[in-house]
């Protein structure tokens, strides 16, 4: 089996990881639990996986000497975004080290409208889009795609950062404007009401096997998810319907390890794939707790070609609410003595030493008999913490 | 509230362990998900929590002197195992440093011998038991225990080191030089029959609130934790009888922490308390997966002076089987991609850089809705694993 890698620690493998953040540091966790280590390629200090890593490169991981120069100390290099440049991370796999998932399935994902383009060509549904390099484009896309429109940028747009509304030719000048149109690639999206955001997370081996976790609804707030819901209360056949799709994506841009598969749910009825994020998820973080083997095993799993583990949830429903910054302030998750006290509330910090408004600084998944059971724990927790307030 | 710690981490607290094994490790684990982080304190290189920790601190941990630059850099201090010294740890106590559990538990427990006086004065059934100073005193012992009887050091004995089995006065020969009784304190203990043997793991918090783990029976092989299998199948009787015992032992050595409580159930339906643990113990490792709140995470919470989490299986059943040492050699868990296959096998991996006959390097953990259940995928994918042979 040419896809096994040499063991290169006492009693395991060597992992690293392009990004340090809490993605970084959840995979860390059951790497290490069953004998691996990992090296981080971060770009400053204090990233909330450092504690956890046996070392901590710092550069610039858009560059392939740096990529290089982690890939020489591992077994296998895996990212936590995808915004690291495809081309340096092609330069990684020919200097003879493994990448997962490839610089190809991060060159088809980065590039937003690369991605739709290459999803759609493969028959799956997503949102209408047009490509549009000037002002006047996006005048005219709006002949095809009608008002409103959202405008994008093609890359490194996360949590609603890169996106801008457009109800009509008079937010053209302000949108372009704010995504830097003039300096950066964007694109144009219908605007699409939806009834329920769904996801699915769905780890592909190298060997193409596929598992995939319960369909899950997630809910936004501000661009950010705030809710994961799982499973999602959607009919068997819309159920299967999604699953199928988020297979197929993760096929079409050949992924291995653990990715997300974010869609819309029209009133229709009818399914769109919103976005592919080729990396463990936000919306697969109640897996934790939730499934037999998480959304981070088995994305350690996969990459170095281990079997899967099984998706099965341990009990019926789960939910998970995000933590999020209040304002400006320190990393302290203030009222944490009261919201342990919740029982069944797993409650997890992710030690970043910074609070900003809307910033990721945690997580709760409770689970239950039903989702309502679930959410009722994991809301009651979640409101005792607050990030950025006074102590 | 005069426990409360004040935090020093960006998000959390820094626990002290003292030893660095694979019960820091695990209990490292949990405690970084919430936002603490841990310094280790060893003898050596290689540890298995040394990846997890912000800092390995390198010492005789039987030295005050040792245990105070612990303590100057941490919120709190704990221990991995009963064997520091008390009087080194009364220091640290005196120098100002919290610790948990404190030098007046350990004093009480790290000698058996005062460990069986302190908990027979509470009026907890212990195994009949005699203190000896001479091989002269030994058989004098044996007219009240009876043979066979068993001698035993009474400091730092574990997984059978420090015992000797007599079955008449001609043994005593060969077990006082096997102890090195010249220069080492021993004790002997009734020989005991038992039809099984049961295990409680409690977690006391520093106001004195106690939770408790299911009862569970456990299997030894050479005197070394082999299965552990959760919950004990015994009457509702005993059932409720082992936990008394187990929280009147507890607060009988006024422990802190999460705490293992050995005992013997024997035929005539009597359960004796056979050994405390002051410490996360190896018949508590099924709770990382079988419960709401493992162990390990209770330990963190107890010692941060943090609520206590629930104790409850989300399983019926959880069996765990430990992965020992076959022979020399490196600690490479031979047979682990096979073993990841079982599904429902949550597969542990110490990261021990050496292995050695009988040594601890890992164990398996499979929940189920009957032990039988959970057994056969445990043991199924414990089979697959060998340490120290072939590669």
């Amino acid at each position: 089996m040419n896809n096994k890698i040499k063991h290169c620690t006492p009693s395991g493998h060597l992992i690293g990881i392009v990004g340090g953040g809490q993605l970084a540091k959840m995979t860390a966790l059951p790497a290490l639990e069953f004998g691996n280590e990992i090296i981080i390629l971060e770009k400053g200090e204090g990233a909330p996986s450092q504690t956890l890593a046996n070392k901590v490169l710092m550069g610039d991981w858009d560059k392939a000497s740096t990529l290089i120069e982690l890939g020489n100390q591992v077994d296998v290099v895996t990212l936590e975004n995808e915004f690291v440049d495809a081309n340096a991370l092609r330069e990684l796999e020919n200097a003879g080290h493994k990448l997962y998932p490839s610089a190809k399935t991060i060159g088809l994902v980065q590039d937003k409208l690369i991605q739709k383009q290459t999803l759609s060509a493969a028959g799956i549904p997503v949102v209408p889009f047009l490509a549009v390099n000037s002002k006047n484009d996006i005048e005219a896309a709006a002949n095809e795609l009608d008002w409103p429109m959202v405008l994008k940028a093609r890359r490194n747009g996360y949590d609603g950062n890169g996106n801008a509304t457009l109800t009509s030719a008079n937010d053209i000048e302000d949108a372009w404007k704010k995504l830097d149109g003039d300096n950066r690639e964007l694109y144009v999206e219908a605007f699409c009401p939806y009834t329920k955001e769904l996801a699915v997370m769905v780890t592909r081996a190298i060997d193409g096997k596929i598992v995939h976790y319960p369909v899950v609804e997630s809910v936004q707030k501000d661009h950010i998810c705030h809710i994961v819901r799982a499973p999602a209360r959607i009919t068997d056949d819309l159920y299967q319907h999604a699953i199928d799709m988020a297979k197929l994506a993760v096929q079409t841009v050949d992924g291995v390890g653990s990715i997300g598969i974010e869609m819309f749910l029209k009133e229709s009825g009818e399914i769109v794939l919103n976005e592919i994020a080729p990396r463990v998820h936000n919306s697969g973080h109640y897996t934790i707790e939730a499934c037999t083997c998480s959304q981070f095993e088995n994305h350690v799993r996969a990459v170095l070609g281990l079997p899967l583990g099984s998706c099965e949830m341990k009990k019926p429903a789960a939910v998970m609410v995000n933590l999020l910054g209040e304002q400006a302030g320190t990393g302290y998750p203030v009222g944490i003595d009261q919201a342990l006290a919740v029982e069944g509330a797993h409650i997890h910090i992710y030690g970043k030493t910074e609070t900003r408004t809307g910033r990721k600084m945690g997580h709760i998944t409770a689970l239950g008999n039903t989702i309502e059971e679930a959410e009722d724990k994991a809301q009651k927790a979640a409101k005792l913490i607050r990030f950025g307030a006074e102590q």
